[in-house]
C-alpha cells in the first residue's frame, strides 16, 4: 500500500485563506495592508522564481509587497543600505533579503545583511534575537519551513509528543530550527549529518523523518520505517537522464517529464520511499508551497506587535 | 573493571592554571583585572554555597569579583536596577545573577532579569542574542555548564565526531546547549526528557551520555551502553535514608557519611553505572568544578573582546 500523501499544497491553501481574514481585518482597522519588503540582488534564475511566487502569492493574500531590486554588482553597503531603509519604513512590517546572495559579496556577506534587519521585522527568523528566542522556547518569528512542516504535521493530524524524530540535515534554516519545534512539541529528537555513522539505521528509528540536505533521491527505503511519516524537504534540479533513471523507471511520467524539458525537480526522499512509508510529502508540492504561506504568515505576525 | 574517573576537579584545575597567565596578561597590559559582578537576592543556601565559591574561585585566578547583595523581598526594579549599574561599570567585564531568584518575584523575573544584562557581559550566555550566535555556529559566550562538558571530553581525549550522543533533559542551562556543541563538534545528537518513549534502551544506543535532569540515582545501568562515556551534571541532596541506601549498600562509606551529617550529594546516575560505564564522571568533583572555572574563562573572554 503507498504512502498517504502529505499534500502541502492543499495545507498551505487552508492556511493563506485562513490569513485572508486575518489579513483584511487588519487591513480595515488600521487603514493600510500588512507590508513585506523583498530585497533580491541580482539575477538569480532560482531567486527569480521563489521571489515571483512569494510577491505573488502575497497579492492573493492581501498583503502588499514591494520588490526592492538591487543589481547583480551592487557592494554590500547598498545592500545594508536597502536593508536599513525597510527597517525606517512605516508600510514595511516584514523584510526578506533573498538568499543566496551573488557570491562577490564574499562568504560573509548574508550573515552580515541578515544580522541588519529589524529583529521585529525579520520574518524569515534569521537573526540571532529570534534565534536565541526559539531555543528558549519563547518564539517570536521563526524561520518559515521549519514552521511550515510543523502546520503540515498538525493538519494532517499527525501526533508528535513522545514520537522519535529524526532530522537529516543541521542547517540554520531548516535543520536545527525544526528539530527546535519538534522537541518542544515533546518529541524525542535525533539530528544527523555527514559525519553521521550508519545514517540508515539510525534514520530507520524515526517515526517522523524530515530530510533536508540537498541530495536528489538520496533517502532510500532502507532510511525508512515502515509507516514512518516521511517530511521531503529538498529540491534539487536533476539534469543529467542517468540521474533521472535512477529515480524513475522507463514509462514513469516523470521520466517522460524530464525527456520533454531536459530536467526534473526532485526531492531528497527516493520515489520508491512511497512503497515503505506511512505518509509522504511530495516535491513539488510538499513543504514549498507551505513555507511560502508561513512567510505571509509572519508578516501578518510582525505587522499585529508592531502595531 | 569500573569505569575510568572523569576528574573534572583536576580539569579545573589545569584549566585555571591556564587561565591565571592569561589574567595576569591581561592586569599588566590594562592596569586591572577583568571583573566579574554578581547579583545574589536574597540567602537561599545553595546559592550562598555557589556564589562563594565563584568569589574564591575568581580571586584565586587574579580576576576581581564584587557581591552586589539584594535583599529577599529586593523589587524586581531593584534588581533590574542592579543589573544595569554592572553593565554601566567599567570595572566589570562579566554579569551573573544567581538563580534562582525569590520566588515572591514571580515565574518570569528570571527571563527579564536576565534579558536586561548587556550580551557583552552575559557570562552565563542566557541572553537571546547569545543563544542565537551558538546555534548558527558563531557562539561568543556560551553557557558554562555546557563549555565545562567539551573542556571535559576534549582534556581526556574523547572523541565526539561520528559519536552518538544522547542527552537527558532539555534545559536551556545544560540540554540544549550541550546537544549544540556537541552536534556543531560532529556528533549525532538524540535529545530525550521526560515524554521520551522507552528512555533506557534509547540513552544505551550512547557512545556519550549527558545526563541532566535533578533526579538522584535516576540513570540506572540498563540505560548505559557497555564502554560508553558518561557525564552526570545532576547535584541532589539526598536526605532520605532510604534514598540513600538504594543508592549505596550497608557498609558503602558514602552512606557512613550519610549516617554522619544526615544528607549526602550525588548526581542524576546510580553508582551501579560505574560498573557498566567505560567512563564516568564523580558526583562532586566532575562537572561542577569545571562550571566555575568556565565562568572565570568567559569573564576573561569577555574582557578581552570589551577592550
Amino acid at each position: 500500500m503507498p504512502a498517504n500523501v502529505l499534500d502541502g499544497a492543499e495545507v498551505a491553501r487552508q492556511t493563506r485563506n485562513e490569513l485572508r481574514a486575518r489579513v483584511e481585518a487588519f487591513t480595515a482597522s488600521r487603514k493600510r495592508p500588512p507590508g513585506l519588503g523583498i530585497v533580491l540582488v541580482g539575477h538569480d534564475p532560482g531567486s527569480e522564481v521563489y521571489v515571483r511566487n512569494k510577491l505573488k502569492s502575497a497579492g492573493e493574500t492581501g498583503l502588499r509587497a514591494d520588490l526592492h531590486r538591487l543589481p547583480e554588482d551592487a557592494s554590500l553597503v547598498e545592500v545594508v543600505a536597502a536593508v536599513r531603509e525597510l527597517n525606517a519604513s512605516g508600510v514595511h512590517d516584514g523584510i526578506l533579503v533573498q538568499s543566496p546572495l551573488p557570491a562577490a559579496l564574499g562568504p560573509e556577506a548574508e550573515q552580515v545583511v541578515f544580522d541588519e534587519v529589524d529583529p521585529a521585522k525579520d520574518v524569515d527568523g534569521f537573526h540571532p534575537v529570534n534565534v536565541g528566542r526559539l531555543v528558549q522556547g519563547r518564539p517570536f518569528l521563526v524561520p518559515c519551513t521549519p514552521l511550515g512542516i510543523l502546520e503540515l504535521l498538525d493538519r494532517t493530524g499527525t501526533p508528535i509528543k513522545g514520537r522519535h524524530a529524526v532530522v537529516i540535515g543541521r542547517s540554520d534554516i531548516v535543520g536545527k530550527p525544526v528539530a527546535l519545534l519538534l522537541l518542544h512539541r515533546h518529541a524525542t529528537v535525533t539530528i544527523c549529518h555527514s559525519r553521521t555513522v550508519d545514517l540508515p539505521k539510525v534514520a530507520a528509528t524515526a517515526d517522523i523523518l524530515v530530510v533536508a540536505i540537498g541530495r536528489a533521491g538520496f533517502v532510500t527505503r532502507d532510511f525508512v520505517k515502515p509507516g514512518a511519516t516521511v517530511i521531503d524537504v529538498g529540491m534539487n534540479r536533476v539534469d543529467d537522464r542517468e540521474q533521472a533513471r535512477k529515480l524513475f523507471p522507463e514509462g514513469h511520467p516523470r521520466l517522460a517529464a524530464f525527456d520533454r524539458r531536459g530536467s526534473v525537480l526532485v526531492g531528497d526522499v527516493h520515489p520508491e520511499v512511497w512503497e515503505v512509508a506511512g505518509a509522504l510529502t511530495p516535491v513539488p508540492g510538499g513543504v514549498g508551497p507551505l513555507t511560502i504561506a508561513l512567510l505571509l504568515s509572519n508578516t501578518l505576525k510582525a505587522a499585529e506587535a508592531r502595531s
